[in-house]
């Protein structure tokens, strides 16, 4: 069995990064593209994505949801925050799955949501629909799904690193209701490549802007934050609270996050990683490094992974977690394949992983 | 005695590197910014450009020449090509002296300025009276000169790479007239900073589109060959034709061009080398290489130094010429200012070297 | 059919890249690896190699032929040169395939060996046996080849982008005699990545001297000029030279080949470009720009592509050629492995493309 | 009045640094200068550093402190950790002036100095003697200082982000005694371009390792740590603890220092940058931005300028400041000139501003 897939924003970097992706994939074929940006007329898409010649003869046309909803069983959206909404609950409301990139269907509360996208939100009964597509917490959910919010970039490379010392379920190493940090004033220090930033031309993102310099941006003001702080405290069952800090790197892709959390009572930093390794063993992409050994961008760069190092200060009661995934990868397009391949109860690694 | 000088276009990078090279220079002070884009109100230069904060306490205005002209007595026009013609003359009508750092008075030929600029030149006239500013090559013409035609970045590393090699004059040490290579097809391949390229945002610029990239563009089809085939035939005394190629390096700065030319009789690398250093032996910012060892971009990253290394293979009669400058200073704000010494007959390296 | 494949020099840029390659190859089991380096015990190869962490359990041990041989059906040689000659023969005389990835079967003629590689070559009878293996040109060789010679990386993108413009048999669209350009000083100017310059450190490739840096090195004195000449000669059925220069970029992978060759008529840019798409019509690997469209390191990275773009200066009789490789990919580990296929007669895309 | 310096570990990033700063100082005159690696023959500098071509006529010779002294009046020392205690007593014991910018005479505690440089310091009482070198901090103490312990570069970012938190003295916009945060497990998360780790080849450093990578190394274990807990107790009048994470950048120069400190009470943002404003209003190289408004590697580059950025999260009692160095400016080579210019009571800014 294979199924039809389409891609609407498929010229940004996260489309361009499916597209190689479902190429690989037994199980998919790829129906239908429709461009980022504007278009005059349909192009073939390795005409407008160079990478992409001889690879797939597809032609890319403008965005038009009727025109794609004959030819598709699921549709990726790769298109910019406040963009999805409507398109993604006409393609449901046709009968179609969705797996939508953007931010639109990853917050539970309307308020939060329009709060933080300035604009509010025009479903707000598909909030509670959508599945969170964190694949490592939510792939048993993901089954059947007819829509999916894949986590953002910055979320999925810091709540993989924090879940083991949040977890208040029976994840933990040691036992069911024990979480191991203090919940509040958690600290996450979050450098990112700048593809992550997407394909629009901007001072921020001028080559020469960012070339041999590094920036922090939106410190403790970045849209991530309650998407991080949501799940955690899901997964916390009481409120946590993150302190946020992302900053440019001068590289194209990746997220390395570093994380402080005060530990309620001192453990060795053997302990930590174990609990981590039992937290993950079902995780095939969640690979935990062993103590003293860290995660690098270049581990995971083009890859599907989320690496993690941890230690523990057992004296002062602090560990620092750090994880490291690719943006494009992990951080969308791939964690969107593994999504869908538990949406159809395929093998997880399937077009990800030989 | 010391001058005023105004920089028209300050908030782009050559703008800036002025800033930071005349903050240095004994003999003058800034009294006058204007800004590259729109401005809406006045601001503290150091507000638009943070590298200048607790160096500079001038504000900027947008372009108002009649505003600029008492506050002077010399003008850098750093401001895009087309846009300097007329600001040009009119700063020099009403007696002030102008070093523009557009293209607009380089090409002597007025046809050849609208070809390859696409619009007519409204000042002809002008084209003669300016001084083309290579330094090197026309430093004693700029004594006193009212109008100097800063080079391009390329054009500068190309034929200061190539002068001593087509020297018609009393610069061989071969002889008067004897040019060492064949005029024809010689070959300029130019690997460039994207700094050269200007400060605003486009796709061929975006970070992702630059970092780990290479790319050529505008082959054999840049705006800068007719200005190195003028100044390479002037000083051959006979038609020089180039085949010039220029790419785009993941990087900021510098420029290295790579040139091969055929020579008409063979001669040693250590000849070759000896031609060179004799040619510049009174050029303080040309510095060759010994045989076999060869210029970088870091060696003249932020000076206003232009390297040469050359080698010859004597039995198939090839010089292979390889020069490397800093495009915005040697091949921008550094040679304007080294003009400027040379146009008031101040010590060439005011400013540029202590 | 699966056939059994050990790598020697696992642990070396290329070493690993086979393994990404081959780990997807559906025919191809790894069932040996040795070190680059030396190794005080066996160490899983993910240990050595964090990228492949969860992804191969195979462990890696030093160099020893005699416990390789057992295992292997064929061998992949990522060693340093002078060092593959004695394995390479041993492993095909114990009736093993090999295809060499190092310079020591490259050269027909034993005393240019001895010139570029400073060591007599102790096995010429192998150098005529030895495939040379540009798998767009010498594909119908490799089938049943017991030895391949693995092109280096600057010789595939040189000879890709100049093949067409040299060729004198029938793969020119103009008849089959007929060469369109001078086979004497035809220049190439070759741009690359620092990985091409392997895993051990030096000052050469320390960071911070290679960042923000382009240098030209080994000037008209590469060991890969012969092996271009060579392999053009054969093509051009006379004697080809060329004028190589390489360069190191600022950037991990690439190779961008600029060719400057002299027509011997005139012909138009889109002729050549016809004619390079019809000499590579059957190579999935080779893609042809259209006119006024080049290649980009960013287009081929971490694909066994070979893009390549074309123009001609009708009057002054110039052909310039654009050639992009990925060192690693096309340059090495991935070529070696389309030359696996044609080896087995299997798919040349197996593992490669999708 | 001028000097005469010495520079011994010429050669390194930080000798070169040295020399081109005080290539400009009018004060000075460099009449020594040492390699830092083996030197088989005394060589021009210029020919060790190109760079320096045309500016400098010096010859380098190797480490000899007896040739030293006769020739200097003061010697910068920027050689490794260990190595420079010996030497920097011999200089000072013969009555000449050092600035060390190895770590060797920076921590006042010698057991401390054991555990963290796994040697004995075998000159205890010239701990007590040297002047800490954070000029901002410290500049009162250098008149006349005989040896300056130039700070570490990650601990001249960290202290000076955090002093006006931290300090128990009058410099507090709040009165006298009244610290802002709580002096325990304060985060101090660092990020550094490659030039910090040094000029010695290592897999670390090699560049197909560093670009487009990201890596946190040394974690929790860094030997600055002590250096920035015995300073900013010292300012505190109490200990101070610090959980201190650096990290490798893909990029050359600069070091970027993220600080997380929880406040004793709350305060506006708007206060804090006031008090950060006022405690560094004599600090000609301290700028302090303006709320919402952060720090970049880029506007520090290349200059003695420290940037700090603070914002404060009133509800949840948690400051964020953000400071940006040159790690070999400001870190290092800078700091020193703008320590030498205490000593001697000259214009700070002497050779560092123009």
């Amino acid at each position: 069995m294979s199924i039809r897939v389409g891609i609407l924003g498929a010229t940004g970097y996260v489309g361009e990064e499916l597209i190689e992706i479902l190429l690989g994939h037994p199980q998919v074929r790829i129906t239908a593209l429709t461009a980022s940006s504007n278009l005059e007329k349909e192009e073939p898409i390795a005409k407008l994505l160079p990478r992409l010649g001889g690879r797939i003869s597809l032609d890319c046309f403008a965005l038009d949801v009727e025109r794609i909803l004959p030819l598709v069983d699921l549709v990726f959206l790769a298109l910019p925050h406040t963009v999805s909404q409507d398109i993604a609950v006409a393609i449901v409301e046709a009968g179609k799955k969705v797996i939508d990139l953007s931010a639109d269907f990853r917050l539970k509360d309307p308020a939060l949501y329009e709060k933080w996208y300035h604009t509010p939100h025009r479903h707000p009964d598909y909030l509670e629909k959508a599945v969170y597509g964190l694949t490592e917490l939510n792939g048993a959910k993901m089954k059947g799904a007819e829509l999916v919010a894949n986590p953002g970039c910055y979320p999925t490379g810091a709540i993989l690193a924090l879940a083991p010392m949040l977890s208040a379920g029976g994840g933990s190493a040691f036992g069911g209701d024990k979480k191991l940090v203090q919940p509040h004033l958690i600290i996450i220090d979050a450098k990112s490549g700048a593809t992550g930033a997407g394909k629009k031309p901007s001072s921020f993102l001028h080559f020469p802007e960012v070339h041999g310099n590094l920036k922090a941006y939106k410190v403790n003001a970045h849209q991530h934050s309650p998407e991080i702080e949501q799940e955690l405290s899901e997964l916390a069952m009481e409120e946590v609270d993150v302190v946020f800090t992302p900053h440019l790197l001068p590289t194209d892709r990746g997220i390395l996050t570093t994380c402080y959390a005060r530990l309620k009572e001192g453990i060795e930093t053997s302990e930590a990683v174990d609990l981590y390794r039992s937290f993950y063993k079902k995780s095939p992409f969640v690979r935990i490094h062993p103590a003293e050994s860290w995660p690098e961008l270049a581990h995971v760069a083009r890859t599907n992974f989320c690496d993690i190092g941890v230690t523990v200060d057992t004296e002062r009661k602090m560990a620092i977690i750090i994880s490291a995934i690719d943006n494009l990868v992990k951080g969308a397009a791939g964690q969107a394949v593994q999504n869908l391949n538990c949406m159809y109860e395929w093998d997880e690694k399937l077009g990800l992983l030989p």
